[in-house]
């Protein structure tokens, strides 16, 4: 069995803030490093949240996941470690944390205090490297939970809303895009699946504009340079261009109103 | 000896695909995971296709490719395994993988059918978590070819053009530029062998442009931001602007044609 | 103990040239390949050297780096390894090694001549690969320095100016910023440390302009879109718009000369 460590943050890569977590986790454990993405907008703990939570599921269980967008670094908020059933957490207590957890079922909160498992001494802008990344390492090697700190109730909530769905339309919001200019929305595949088949054709509303297009089973099912829609690889509802860049063409951005019109 | 799988893509680093890929292929082996690059120009087959043959020949026997460019995902196009004598490549029958597998020598091609070895569900638009990462993972834990699928000799072919020489000129197309602005062309340094010696003055073509520069063993050879050609790492034509960014100073992109006169 | 060979350069992510390394070195060792970042500006090596210095602190000993931002590459300017108490570096005689080594305390540096360790051919232009990458997992599988080349006192050397500081003022210069906007300084926390409390007022001038704003323990503890300085996590002084961009609000690029007034 591979031991897995992952990193998600809005580091970026320019910088050397991921290499130093690295750097940190490898001094304690031979535990394999996976980056997630350093990429999530900077301080956006609403996408940082959404991605994790997509992202988690593929990983064995007891992978250790540490994850970084983390505005409030430095004041008064906590720092959590969250036990599911399979999987655990290491992060910020501001939200980011709790949709991936909820994914994987039941789980326990625990406030990270125990400052003997930290970088000595703790930097008051980088809790990734000092506080989260040890924290993971030492867990991953079978430190128990109870020596991290102790367990909490008292946590940052964090809630997509959940997609209006009648037998006519569904209603959500984008949530991110990517490298090919999908558009990813929080409309979940199976919400859909009793009202919308591959091949019908919808009609999109997006702020002041309306598009018409095919849902389709996959991207390549169009012309080329075509609007379709279709569920992508974490089963959430998506907008493409065929061979083409949907989010630039919509001019869409992150929380923009999506509905759809199945017919 | 150090089991290698290696991840070749246009997915970008904003989103998750690529750890996602990671996360399957470690619950199945623990060999290393490799970056080639995922920053191929999305859905350009031929710049994946040359980037995949320039980047396989330091990487040790034994080594599973998985390359992911791939537009027509979940369409009819097949899925394949090629098994050359040193290296085996894993991804869409779309010609991605012909040119590395011919760089390799004599190759046998298999298609993947075998839907026990696949994430289940598969996806129908990330063939490259679903299928080829979890049919390498097996292949580098040692499953046999035969299990995978049938051998065919059905496929896609891709080659790129051979540059024309004579003994005053190379014509040849531009295939990419990399982030210091060097532009790559697919005139390769055994061709140009004859005809031309580092030091001597040539003339370059491209477009309407032309663009007097010395042929030089490296960069700074020459004084700063001047242009120069030279033969690149991986062994083709080059032209570079000494601590400068010549793809931007040239306006150039892939696919057009460049023509040198040596004299 | 993790054995770990870390990677440096200005290569980009967009080619392969990181992956040809990682290729060389795992045909020779099984050490871990980490990378710190590959995204200095090209060719800049005053921006490397500090990336690299800031960088190490936190490996284990008989870590050994491979940095290369190399203008040079393909002249006569040497290949070296310099020997520090605790950790190896391994790259161009450009003074691009120097400042990390001279952190890591006492050290002794020997030029890289026995072509044996090296790929061969070795390109002109790409030394990491075929020089730097091998001799370091060499090192790293532990082959005797003796055996890479002799010890020389001749090499290039590189050093930050000091931040000039009185009671009153301190004047240093921007060394880079990050991908949040964060504007890091090459003025030191503990030079500050007897002039400058958390909670004070302070000016800051940068070229022309100058700024009021609050030296602060962390970033959010002024309001959203306000400029702070704080203490980066590499310990210099550093100046940050609260969840927003202060390279991009203040113009500011690496060299430029900024001060800070303390009253």
């Amino acid at each position: 069995m591979v031991r897995i460590i992952t990193f998600l943050s809005d580091f970026g890569i320019k910088n050397s803030y991921v290499a130093q977590m690295k750097a940190v986790a490898s001094s304690i454990t031979d535990a394999r490093l996976i980056d997630i993405t350093h990429n999530i907008t900077p301080h956006d703990i609403r996408e940082g949240a959404f991605m994790l939570k997509t992202s988690i599921l593929y990983f064995p269980d007891g992978t250790v996941h540490v994850a970084v967008v983390d505005p409030g670094v430095g004041t008064d908020r906590k720092n959590i470690v969250i036990i599911t059933r399979s999987q655990i957490l290491v992060g910020p207590d501001n939200g980011l944390l709790i949709p991936a957890a909820r994914a994987l079922g039941d789980f326990n909160v625990y406030e990270i205090t125990n400052t003997k498992i930290m970088v000595n001494p703790i930097s008051n802008t980088f809790h990734g490297r000092d506080v989260y990344t040890p924290v993971a390492a030492n867990i991953v090697n079978g430190m128990s939970f109870e020596e991290i700190g102790p367990k909490t109730n008292n946590f940052i909530n964090l809630d997509f809303e959940k997609p209006l769905i009648t037998d006519k339309t569904a209603t959500g919001k984008i949530i991110n895009t990517d490298d090919f200019g999908n558009i990813i929305t929080n409309i979940d595949a199976f919400s859909l699946k009793k009202y919308l088949n591959f091949g019908k054709k919808i009609m999109v509303f997006i702020g002041k504009n309306n598009y018409k297009m095919l849902f389709l089973k996959s991207y390549n099912l169009t012309e080329k340079n075509q609007l379709l829609a279709t569920i992508g690889s974490s089963n959430y509802f998506e907008i493409s261009l065929n061979q083409g860049d949907a989010a630039k063409k919509l001019k869409v951005k992150p929380d923009d109103e999506i509905k759809i019109l199945f017919n």
